[in-house]
């Protein structure tokens, strides 16, 4: 009979391969948004759905549940083998939760859905071209009865909506992100009017024309002192930023450029390096296994949170690096670092939330929230989702979309049939600074060092006290063992009340 | 029961499966070679074998097995069912073909030849670098050995060898292909010899410095030309240049510049190309199937080839492009036509097969021929293998190399246990020009056709005559289909010797 030992290793084998296919399905995807000929469209599409495929066949095989079983049991997620380490406890459990959730879902309802939302995302791109609603309101109405049936196929103990949630950020439920968000929304609401009630902050510096080909070279530059190397990473154009995370040794960003606009560039490297370096930090001998994998999304949102706005946002770090975007770029010449500063900071409600400032983003996130918990508890009819929208827009921000392509109908998520997903975002906020308060005790001099231009204590802080854990600790764990504490807003609001306080000078 | 025609259905499906993964790894392989940061190089490795065992498991399979038996007996070959369509059973002729040479080869002969030659491959480059043949000697003798056991194991009539060359050009054997180079060898060194007795090509209006990012701009213009768009195709660099055929829809070429050197990469592009357009010319409805497949590497080689000298070396070809080429590199303006065509087409006899003349070409091929045969039949012992390469050197070329990197270790092929290879080289060769002299008679005008810039007339005649019919004929019949009579090299040989004539002027 064979030990046990050898059985977490054929597991983890086999785990391997299922990670080994899926960061291949990252590299046709990664391919396909950047340098694809656009004719293979189709095939792509085949290309992906076959690999799909073999990975969910995999990931819920007899062969594979029985390896598990052996070492977790299935049912109660208890583990005999006493000669397991703690670290191999926490891949099983992780491993287990997978798989559970894997075999919950029958192949026919995965294909359903998936054919709904390549569908529905095709009718959401005329619907938002043609600020359409009613065009869209038949899918989403699909897609969000498929998401009640799949929370009830996932199972959940309060709300159908935990299900969900926690598909992209696991043991997260809603009965924690309201009262979260209740408390966090006043703050924002109010540090919003306090700054509009203020001067407001004159972008007249980094005005200009810039090169596309320099802004690209320029942010190379930055994701070299965040630590990566030609050998390690890549950074390419796509319509949208994103990162894929292949494996440790294949990391692989993408921007954008606009010719009027030179911080959008930049601050979009900054946040996929986040990402990044997650994914460069994960500890390589555990590829395959959960103890390889990033956290959640929340977690590696705070990852490129952390680094878009606590470090790519800061005085310190422009300290260092204006003079060198001054050298590239000389018709930024005629910005001081404190004008620099306070433009690269300015706060102003708008409608969409891929363009919104570090104050008002997570506002936008909490929009989303409480209108698809409602959808998916019923309270909320598809018919009266424009008004529901529109009228929070005016309660949190003061400002009322004139269409809903500015509206309700600005992202893909919905289409996609990721419902659950959003809240992600604004978790990554809290996490980002609940984590930094930390990382500001054992590093209180972290601005004068990032003000000369080394940002490897950080990426090494972010990686010995998170990228190398893998899923060895859920979120909560993590934000407990790092930072003493449960997850809280406190950390995130005082950090934006104190950086707005002196920029809008109230 | 399920009627045939659903019983064919199901096996295209099955077949297009392997074929979409078979895409995948191409794009792995594009990937590694174009983009891919350096550090991931271990882990491609680990992808492409993962993707290469589930081909192969797919290939193999009793399900496929099963499937195949019921349209054709995979004993006799023969077809029972009178409704299949000539196309069709084409298609089930060349299916049994592949399978039967799959589960001919057990798993544990796959890997052990995969391994030697991985192995093999890094020795290689070493005693390249080294020019140090006894330190390569071991791990060629194994792979020999190995070959010749692979071709036992694949069965032959004649020779072993035959079974290898059949692995890359279905039906050709050593008896064919005897006859027909000791017919093509004397009337090349003749050749060879008639040229150097005569005064030397001038090549002084084609030297200068070239630009690459230019160069690789002037590659793109003449694929257009050809007929590719960048919606259908990519043209990047790599080391050495290559064409990966994802998909009708998706075509990938490279390329390669040198400073110094512009010819180079120009008919690199041009013969990549050539590949390119057989991959868009195939029946896009008949993807996986056989019948959208390439029909042999000769084939396949006679396109590039065809592309590269028929087209890309001819006065009319430069007549339209040398003024755009001269507009894009001014330092060309001293050339004209005559002096650039005659420099284009010198001929030397070197001892880089890759880097070798028009002319010499296929003698470089005849070399390999003669040794692979002989060391799998036994004849040559892998000691005496450089006195003998360098021996036919000598008295094919008339100059022996002084070490044997630029002798019996220059080519990877064998490393990499591609023994039996080497002969399509030279096919493609003779195809092209056999196809061609049949070309001729439908467009004698082609000549001033090209000069005008025209070249869709030649890509649409390849592409009804030999593209979209896929591996329907065997190439054997292919070329008598075509051109009317069996594959021989008088065409090849006239077209060369009317060519060098006029050039060298003997």
């Amino acid at each position: 009979m064979k030990s046990k030992k050898t059985l977490y290793d054929q597991l983890f084998e086999l785990s391997k391969n299922i990670s080994t296919l899926t960061s291949i399905e990252y590299i046709l995807e990664w391919d396909q948004e950047t340098l694809m000929p656009s004719s293979a469209v189709d095939f792509r599409a085949a290309q992906k759905g076959l690999m799909a495929a073999y990975i969910h066949k995999l990931k819920t095989s007899a062969k594979y549940s029985h390896l598990l079983n052996q070492l977790i049991d299935l049912e109660s997620g208890q583990i005999s083998d006493p000669a397991l380490s703690p670290a191999q406890r926490a891949a099983l459990r992780e491993w287990r939760r997978d798989h559970l959730k894997a075999v919950k879902l029958p192949t026919s309802f995965v294909k359903t859905f998936t054919s709904t939302c390549a569908t529905a995302g095709n009718i959401w791109i005329e619907a938002k071209k043609t600020s359409n609603f009613s065009l869209f309101a038949p899918s989403l109405s699909k897609i969000i009865q498929l998401s009640r049936k799949k929370a009830d196929l996932l199972g959940y103990q309060e709300h159908p909506y935990d299900a969900l949630l926690d598909l992209y950020e696991p043991g997260m439920t809603a009965a924690r992100l309201v009262p979260l968000f209740d408390r966090l929304k006043p703050a924002l609401t109010s540090l919003v009017k306090s700054i509009q009630a203020s001067s407001q902050v004159d972008t007249q510096c980094i005005q200009g024309e810039f090169n596309s080909e320099l802004q690209l070279q320029f942010g190379k530059k930055i994701l070299k002192a965040m630590g990566f190397t030609p050998e390690d990473s890549r950074l390419d154009l796509s319509v949208h930023p994103f990162c894929t995370p292949v494996h440790p040794l294949d990391t692989r960003m993408t921007t954008r450029t606009h010719h009027d606009d030179i911080m959008s560039n930049i601050l979009s490297v900054i946040h996929e390096g986040g990402h990044g370096l997650y994914n460069k930090g994960r500890n390589l001998e555990q590829f395959g296994s959960p103890l390889g994998e990033q956290a959640s999304l929340g977690i590696d949102e705070s990852q490129s949170r952390w680094w878009e706005t606590r470090i790519g946002r800061s005085k310190s770090f422009w300290s260092h690096f204006l003079p060198l975007l001054q050298h590239d770029f000389p018709q930024l010449k005629k910005a001081d670092l404190e004008s620099f500063y306070r433009a690269i900071n300015k706060v102003t409600p708008s409608f969409i939330r891929v363009e919104s400032d570090e104050v008002t983003y997570s506002l936008h996130v909490i929009v989303r929230f409480e209108i698809e918990k409602a959808l998916i508890e019923g309270s909320l009819k598809i018919k009266d989702l424009p008004a529901v929208w529109n009228q929070k827009m005016q309660d949190y921000f003061g400002i009322t979309p004139s269409k809903d392509s500015e509206g309700c109908l600005q992202d893909i998520h919905w289409a996609f049939g990721h419902v659950g997903y959003f809240p992600t975002y604004a978790l990554g906020n809290l996490y980002a600074s609940q984590f930094f308060a930390t990382f500001e005790k054992t590093h209180p001099d972290w601005q004068s060092r990032v003000a000369k231009g080394d940002l490897g204590f950080i990426r090494e802080w972010l990686r010995s006290n998170i990228h190398q854990y893998g899923r060895q600790y859920t979120p909560e764990e993590l934000v407990q063992r790092i930072t003493g504490k449960p997850l809280d807003e406190s950390a995130y609001v005082s950090y934006l009340q104190n950086k707005y306080k002196d920029i809008y000078r109230f």
